[in-house]
């Protein structure tokens, strides 16, 4: 039992990934989606993330059984008031944003009449936008989905066959768990690449020129996902504020604590956490989230 | 007017690559080498890292024109001590250390009567050791020589070819300078991504299976470098003290900002602070310092 009419709100990459996903995957599935932008729904149009762009909202919802909104998390709650009125009473409701508690809250004050069963496939790249969706995005990665207390076991089972069938492995969890997980390995992770990106940008000593030459040192690892989205990055950390303000402060002692160990000249201490962060790389490695040659394989390694 | 026989002391990544990049870019110069671990030594011969492995340091330098230094930062002036008395008195003395006034100054006491020019070639991986070492590591990457104020010109411009001749763009700059540009470009980075690391191992309510398996959201990307070895780790923030220090201070700053414009909401701050960042990841790809392709090309997209 499986959907047969998907709306998606939102051509970006994570909606646009999605379309194309379910093109490959679920081909008996019929797509319609929207974007709130003139340009990216052309573009969407153009590389046929859907089988058909809307014009507006309520037609690409009109059929719906399944929609998912793809939008940032601030503006969920909008684009989900928008759909009440043409969204079929039978269509389930989902997303894909990276904060789940006060996403769910939003979704389930627009369509009260609905069953919402909110979702986060933690996937992504840097880029943004109708362009940057690709089919296999989610393969091999994991999708978290945050049912309420009380759902239905059939429509979260539906959707957890939909999420298999893009290739991800679902897991389930309380949308209050979700956000503190997601807090240490996503929101956090951004919050201090996005610091020191501007850090380093705002130099008197070191030009700006510098910093991008010599970048090769390690500083170009933050500089990737510095350059994920503005927009969906501010209401990520004003959606989970209490989550991610919680880890921020066990990060600043841990951060305090090593200071003073370079300021005292501790080098016991200094090797000793050194020593203990290669383990979590060679599991990450081995559960298949991340690349094992040097460097992730990038491009100037070919020679090896 | 090239190197003849040149002593590679410290056979891990960087000294292994350099003994592979002689063999394929100047394959009339002859390399020698010395490690301390005797199965480095093995093992470098196996992979024939140099052409000849030699069971004392004195050995490896009795006949070299130039010998270079692989060894963390803190052990540069024990080495050099020990080659005291086998160095032919003309051969220049160089090294690949990442912080440049300390090395200079222990270098130059253990060596007083040699011409010493300190180099850094900011380019490496994860791994180190005798398996981690590949010939075009350096293709592509900057090498900064950081010579002392009096230098022998035609020494310096040996020096120079050297690296040029493994695949590496040149650039001079004051010992001063280096330390406090690679304080942000590459001391700072590693010292945050081994504290969230460490940050994230330590949490009570996310266990560290969760953090591996949900680390493709952001996370993942700060393992990488968190799993250099610790004992140059070690070294090179209790080398490079007072730069790293400074540069802590303002990132320390700027993260307390944001820290700020989230308790209190300000999405514009946000918003702000997040736009400014691409424009540093478009310029590194521009000039070769990074892979455009998302997540660098990680093995997971090959089916986009």
């Amino acid at each position: 039992m499986t959907f047969a009419s998907i709306a998606i709100i939102g051509l970006g990459l994570q909606g646009g990934s999605i379309g194309l996903a379910v093109r490959e995957f679920l081909p008996e599935a019929r797509t319609t989606g929207f974007d709130l932008s003139p340009e990216h729904r052309a573009r969407a149009a153009e590389r046929g993330l859907v089988d058909k762009v809307c014009a507006t909202v309520s037609e690409a919802v009109r059929e719906a059984d399944l929609v998912i909104f793809c939008v940032p998390p601030g503006a969920m709650g909008i684009a989900a008031e928008q759909v009440r009125g043409a969204l079929p009473a039978t269509a389930l409701v989902s997303d894909v944003g990276s904060s789940k508690q006060a996403i769910a809250k939003a979704l389930g004050e627009a369509l009260p009449d609905h069953v919402v069963i909110p979702a986060h496939p933690v996937a992504g790249t840097e880029n943004s936008g109708p362009d940057a969706g690709f089919a296999h995005l989610f393969r091999n990665r994991w999708c978290i989905v945050t049912p309420p207390a009380k759902v239905d076991m059939v429509r979260l089972s539906q959707l957890v066959g939909f999420w298999e069938a893009l290739g991800a492995n679902v897991e389930i969890m309380t949308p209050e768990h979700h956000d503190l997980v997601l807090a240490v390995t996503s929101h956090l992770p951004h919050l201090i690449a996005y610091t020191i990106v501007g850090t380093a940008s705002d130099l008197e000593d070191v030009t700006q020129s510098e910093v991008i030459k010599y970048s090769a040192g390690g500083f170009r690892d933050f500089t990737r996902i510095a350059a994920s989205d503005p927009t969906m990055w501010r209401d990520v950390f004003l959606s989970n504020k209490d989550a991610v303000l919680t880890m921020l402060q066990r990060f600043t002692e841990d951060l305090t604590a090593l200071q003073r160990a370079i300021r005292v000249g501790d080098g016991e201490q200094l090797f000793d956490t050194f020593a203990r962060t290669r383990a979590i790389r060679r599991s990450i490695i081995e559960e298949g989230q991340d690349d094992a040659r040097p460097d992730f394989g990038r491009g100037d390694h070919e020679g090896r």
